[in-house]
């Protein structure tokens, strides 16, 4: 009995709204369309449940088919870096040695950490395997877990311990090439996150003080959450020679020099990929799934009752049959020891992106009845039309990419005095604002940013050069960089 | 210069032919075929290049298709294990603990191990997911790595510390769907690994002391080496209850009453299955890989001079287009700094199924000429008839399944007396033996086989009920069994 009462509290969904209380809505979506699972009780440590997990590998899917597009080839790295692997480039050292898990003693005299990253896994051979310009651009990639001890407060999807990314590892000739290169990674975010996603994002390259331990710079994706704060998506960096020159990767050029290699590095996240789309899309109801990206694109709920439920089912089956031949994801909820309404909102929890229901009304009336999660609207589709549904799921996309825009829109301000800035960041937006510098010499203000405003100089664009006016409003020396300040994750 | 002359080094193809010294050939062809690199230099931790790799990523492709076929859905699971959870089930802790690998003190209290096999993280999960006989059957499965602190000698791809597989966790309502998912299991084992990659195994229920650490039976899948050995290839566990048991995991039969569930675990470890490929069919050329495997199955060979270079190439791409439309994997080998013949020995050392060589004559003639990897034979095919090389594929594959079936075949002798047994081992075959028992009581028998002939009791057939005949050869006692005697990796 006890069991059972459970059963329906965690199905009576959503108690709180969007906007009210993000944070808790995050949570409670996490647990009530069965993305992920905290019970193991491992600060970091995240179950991925199959729904969460098969929308992952539909975006695992789409990154890939990119980067392969580009060039990029698989491989996979050990989980584990020796020691002298791991402390070869000494910012890299720095910045990641706090963070890294190591393991015990193996026995074989090797000190072994868990992976943070794998440029002290790719560079060492590179020099291997790279011998001359020919054998350049070199395009490597892996999908796997790394693991980072972050001390900061965990939350899942977001911030863990272990988090399932891709990651990108390029050498290239030139400098040129490689800088080409980081530019590749921002069109690759694009055309996943953005295009397929629905998921806006600022590409911000970040302050000298905030780049990736080891890099030359580093390139950003600031995204919205909505309660206005920033969350970094996929970065890529420029590592320039700094890796090469640590592990002695060379090649000889065209003119037959031994040179060092120029590399780069790319890493999206699919889990915190997933917890933008999951922010961005959702609403009172759950999830919002883009048609895209959904394990299931339609959900077939067949209303019957002990009399007609052989017809109606076979009637059910022959539908989905028939999307299935459009190449539709589709599936047919079977349950009979559960209510159609109660199905209708397990689903909408779930953000499956159109319901078809389907019962004696519409059997006699060869149709189906159409429900759409992001408008909610309910409308009536022939069954001659059911191919019609690959282009409402186009349509669908669009609504949600639109929408997404639009609201990141209106959540950049143009600043010129602190209390602009200051009304920009406490109503959740971000402010641009013209700045001294984002080189070594503008931390000072960055500081004074953080103490002020509790707001952080995400960086300047990466993808476009914008003009400065006037004087740091902090330092008060000319400006010579436009820069986003925004309040993060 | 000395770089140079160690490419070429590399690139002078296999010193040693399968036959006279298997254990040469398959150290020659990981390196030379650019599948791994072990220069990493730690200890049973492989770098898998991208040759190995895109074909690793096809076999997940057919694996993971099959096991959705089946009712099966991905999860993510932690890389770590807390020690409570590791040490519940009291056979599975004694069994693997020698083997984990433990993370140093993170400062969270918690002593965490590295997976080794993850029972202990999903029937906590079943404990949670499953209420009732309505949930059940639960199926799931995820890609990853796990850590064993394997002391005996590593070899790469067969035996490593970190290794890349599948792993299915299932969870059913009686012993006998349990049972039933087990020679699932050797049908998802047979449908993949013996049918499309044509690498054929005995299902061998292992006797009683060689079963996997806390389940009630294992059956493992027994591959031949080309020198007679055997190794175990993908293996499914009837767990029966006794994780369910551990961790207190229960439902809510059809009845009303709490009851433990059944579970079952199968893991086919994908770098293990590609060495089998490897050593089933290679030859003294190098690899040769199943075309539906193959992550090139066509390569395009262009033979040029200054001259005729570019309508040579302009040709070559239509070709490739063409292949495209037919689905078929295909790429132009454009490098114009080394010659035909070097490419033709390249991609026979990877193991490319057909080559199309295209130069002036085939160009006027509007044929190509089409090299066939396995049978090393040359033919000439209109370019009109293109088309036809999937069917050669599926021919091609066919062959290879059958040579191995015919290999396989002729491995297996009855045998009835001491000698026997002793002659069929050392001529690197397997002996079929009628035997005492597989339950402990057949445990000292065993031993005298390893004592007198180095040969391991490999089990029973799983999926099909031989009858003995006459008395043990070792103990005397009535034969209950026909078991399978073999030397093993």
């Amino acid at each position: 009995m006890e069991k059972k009462s459970e059963e329906q509290k965690s199905n009576v969904g959503l108690t709180v709204k969007k906007h009210e209380d993000f944070s808790e809505w995050f949570t409670q979506i996490l647990e009530k369309a069965e993305l992920v699972d905290l019970r193991l009780d491992v600060k970091g440590f995240t179950v991925i449940r199959p729904w969460a997990a098969m929308t992952m590998e539909n975006m695992f899917e789409h990154l890939e088919k990119e980067l392969q597009k580009k060039g990029h080839r698989p491989t996979f790295m050990p989980s584990v870096i020796p020691k002298e692997n791991l402390t070869r480039e000494s910012e890299h050292v720095k910045g990641f040695t706090p963070e890294v898990f190591w393991l015990k003693d193996t026995g074989d005299n090797k000190e072994l950490a868990l992976r943070p990253t794998s440029e002290t896994l790719y560079t060492p051979m590179f020099k291997l395997w790279i011998r001359s310009h020919r054998d350049l651009p070199l395009k490597l990639y892996q999908r796997g877990s790394v693991f980072r001890l972050d001390t900061k407060a965990t939350r899942p999807l977001i911030r863990g311990r272990e988090f399932i990314w891709i990651e990108c590892h390029d050498a290239f000739e030139t400098k040129e090439q490689a800088e080409a290169q980081v530019q590749e990674d921002i069109d690759t975010t694009e055309k996943v996150m953005h295009k397929i996603y629905g998921v806006p994002f600022l590409p911000m390259k970040r302050p000298e003080w905030d780049k990736f331990a080891g890099a030359e710079y580093t390139v950003g994706s600031d995204c919205f959450m909505p309660d206005g704060k920033l969350i970094q998506q996929p970065s890529t960096h420029l590592m320039g020679q700094k890796f090469s020159k640590a592990f002695n990767a060379t090649f000889k050029n065209q003119e037959g020099h031994e040179e060092y290699l120029w590399t780069t590095a790319y890493g999206p996240a699919v889990s915190r990929i997933l917890a933008s789309v999951i922010a961005t899309h959702g609403d009172d109801s759950g999830l919002i799934l883009p048609y895209a990206l959904s394990p299931i694109q339609v959900i077939i709920v067949p209303i019957f009752n002990a009399e007609n439920k052989n017809k109606i089912l076979k009637k059910s089956k022959e539908i989905l049959n028939k999307l299935e031949k459009e190449k539709i994801k589709v599936e047919i909820d079977e349950r009979d020891y559960k209510r159609p309404g109660e199905k209708y909102h397990i689903w909408e929890l779930k953000g499956v992106p159109f319901r078809i229901e389907f019962g004696e009304k519409e059997l006699e009336k060869d149709e189906i009845v159409l429900f759409t999660r992001d408008t909610k609207e309910k409308s009536k589709l022939k069954l001659k039309d059911l191919k019609q549904i690959s282009k409402l799921g186009s349509d669908f996309d669009q609504r949600l990419l639109e929408k997404a825009d639009k609201f990141i829109e209106k959540r950049i301000i143009n600043c010129s005095s602190k209390k602009e800035i200051k009304e920009t960041l406490s109503s959740g937006k971000v402010a641009r604002v013209s700045f001294c510098s984002t080189d070594k010499s503008g931390v000072q203000c960055a500081e004074i940013v953080e103490r002020e405003f509790s707001g952080d100089v995400r960086g300047t664009m990466a993808n476009k050069n914008e003009k400065p006016e006037g004087n740091c409003l902090f330092c008060g020396k000319p400006a010579t960089k436009v820069v986003y300040i925004g309040r993060s994750y």
